[in-house]
């Protein structure tokens, strides 16, 4: 694949704008009653339309057979090939919370767990305690104070946390302290290069205070550390591809990761009609969005194949809407498939549609798995997404003499 | 993609044929009356019949959405990787006047431009001039003398011209002087790493004795240069591919491309039929022959359609004269998309088809971006192209134990 440094030496800025909707979980499999994925169960006029006038594909986002995380999912989109730009399960954690990085933060991603009296761990989930206990575990260790760094503990959902180091010289190359088993003890936390002793000694030392703190708080009376990591530092969309780039993104996951790609994230009402609204309010400002859709991920992931049905056929109601506005490309397509039928991610490749006024249409007439693969995409990698995209906005200058 | 040395481990001399016939251009858009494009509009039973007993595909010369220069379009058709196989601009521009390069030679892209009294640009190309005042200018600039270093300056079209540096230990390792913009000075030439000062001073050097010498000659008193490049050195086809390879192109840029790689340049007419009486007189001669049309690419940056689809009938018609000589490996298809309607190189893939006794034919009947995208190659890169024609004249043995 072509890399950002030679896409960045043919990117211009043009007054051209590309949306990019991204229906998070969007790929499906076929339901076993009707032999339809939930996108094919679906009535989509307007997504069909769109297929109709551009050109579709099936698309990867990380590689044939692998599951993509939310994180991969998304950069690969972005044009960040997801093989070469990781960001870390503690980052990706935090940005979940809308933590504010600094450069300098170390994150980890924590569970409260269980451990017997010999120190062995029995549960690493602590039986999934409520949300609203684990906010309150976390006030205790957010108080603890460690020599030389600013300790933030925050909670996420259950028994998941995140524990962010703020202080300098501090490396994230650090081995995870749960281990992954129950019926071991916690392992202490190892620096994986040689500039990484403070930092494991700190959080070494973070996890004894917690042990000690956490003491009489059964079954919640040890933490797991893993997924030590720092604030990725990725070439922003602005340098490589000269766009004013903004992000339409009710959760903040996905405004994390926006950001890190140096993407403006725009204030929105949750709604798709309220995301789209937002779209119409900054249109003259930017020239590239990314509009991000969840619930039918959320839908998917609860096995609930109507549901996800329904609301592709909420999002498909609403894209007049974005139509009206005429973007010189419009790409529709999702992360990852989240097939209600697995009630998870999976490695499904996704349905893809782009339009614009220079593609070559190619007879695909339906927006859906089966039609798509008939596309003149062909079974493409999701990091080809953005030097289409900039193409056929006509942003992009001839590659060699 | 499998590399060159790859190839060259399972690449055997055969006396099978392979002809590539390159039109270049040849990708379009459809016309927006009769929604058919440019190949699509023309008649061609010829290359219909070799695409239902072939092989067909949609072709990706450097990457999804990315345009080609002439370079990259045919090294990757040729099996050389365009994003690792680069022809600097230089060289590319003398190439395409026929100059007879030696290895030390340094060549870098003119423009005769305006500057006004403060030495400021204010027009690049000096109102673009004519090729006969382009010839008179470098006449005077070309018998300049530069200390250690033979000098070549020579006219291509209009404000274009090519300046060549022969000497011993020169680097094109150098910036550019060509501002890219008016209202500011020239830049003077860095050298880019550490063995380039002398090359650098050189080039400055030729720099300040043009503009003494233009001094009186508004509104073409000064030059700016770009592309400081050397004629690159790689791997030739015969030693790769173990084949006696030929060109036949009528045009110098292509006769240079093909030299680059190691190709014998035959003396050829330049119209379709004087090219394939080329071929038929030396088809003993050789094993591999690539033939190049160059009207269909100049009829697209016209934007004319018409034209550009009668170009394709003629070439088709000529065609049984091809196909009389059967080689066992015909390919047809471009180096890029010129589409009428954007005037210029495209990114979108082009059409693509394989004949030989060895292929499994895969039910496409008809030569066109659309069909194609229906063929058994789906979407592919062109480094693709150079193996499967080895491949299907039976001159590569298998590939590992």
């Amino acid at each position: 694949m072509i890399g950002l440094d030679q896409i960045k030496d043919i990117a211009s800025s043009t007054p051209s704008k590309i949306v990019l909707l991204i229906i998070d979980g969007l790929g499906g499999l076929p339901h076993p009653q009707t032999g339809r994925t939930e996108l094919e169960s679906a009535t989509t006029p307007n997504l069909d339309a769109l297929a109709k006038d551009g050109i579709c594909g099936l698309m990867d986002p990380v590689s044939p057979g692998i599951t993509p995380g939310s994180a991969p999912g998304h950069l690969a989109l972005f044009g960040y090939d997801p093989l070469r730009f990781m960001v870390g399960r503690g980052v990706l954690e935090a940005l979940g919370i809308d933590f504010q990085f600094e450069e300098r933060d170390v994150a980890a991603r924590g569970n409260f767990c269980t451990v017997d009296g010999s120190g062995l761990v029995t549960d690493r989930r602590a039986g999934r305690i409520s949300t609203q206990r684990c906010s309150q575990l976390c006030r205790m260790l957010d108080g603890l104070t460690i020599e030389g760094v600013t300790l933030f503990v925050l909670p996420v959902k259950e028994h998941r946390f995140v524990a962010v180091f703020r202080g300098e010289g501090l490396s994230s190359e650090l081995s995870d302290s749960d281990p992954q088993q129950v019926g071991v003890e916690p392992k202490a936390v190892v620096p994986l290069s040689s500039g990484a002793a403070k930092a494991a000694s700190i959080a070494n030392e973070f996890v004894a205070k917690a042990k000690a703190t956490l003491a009489d708080q059964y079954p919640t009376n040890m933490v797991l550390l893993r997924g030590f990591s720092r604030y990725p530092q990725f070439p922003p969309m602005s340098e490589v591809y000269k766009l004013r780039a903004a992000a339409i993104a009710p959760y903040p996951m996905y405004r994390g990761l926006a950001k890190v790609v140096g993407m403006e994230v725009l204030p929105t009402g949750a709604s798709i009609e309220e995301e789209l609204a937002t779209l119409a309010q900054n249109y003259d400002s930017y020239d590239y969005f990314f509009i991000h859709i969840k619930e039918t991920d959320m839908a998917g992931e609860d096995g609930d194949f109507d549901r996800k049905a329904r609301v592709i056929e909420e999002v498909d109601a609403a894209l007049p809407r974005l139509i009206a506005l005429d973007p010189d490309v419009i790409i529709v397509t999702g992360d990852h498939s989240t097939p209600a039928l697995l009630k998870g991610h999976s490695w499904h490749p996704l349905p893809f549609l782009l339009r614009s006024r220079w593609c070559r249409p190619d007879g695909v007439e339906q927006f859906s798995e089966r039609a798509c693969s008939f596309g003149s995409m062909g079974r493409f990698p999701a990091t080809d997404v953005m030097p289409l995209a900039l193409a056929n906005a006509l942003k992009l200058k001839k590659f060699g003499a």
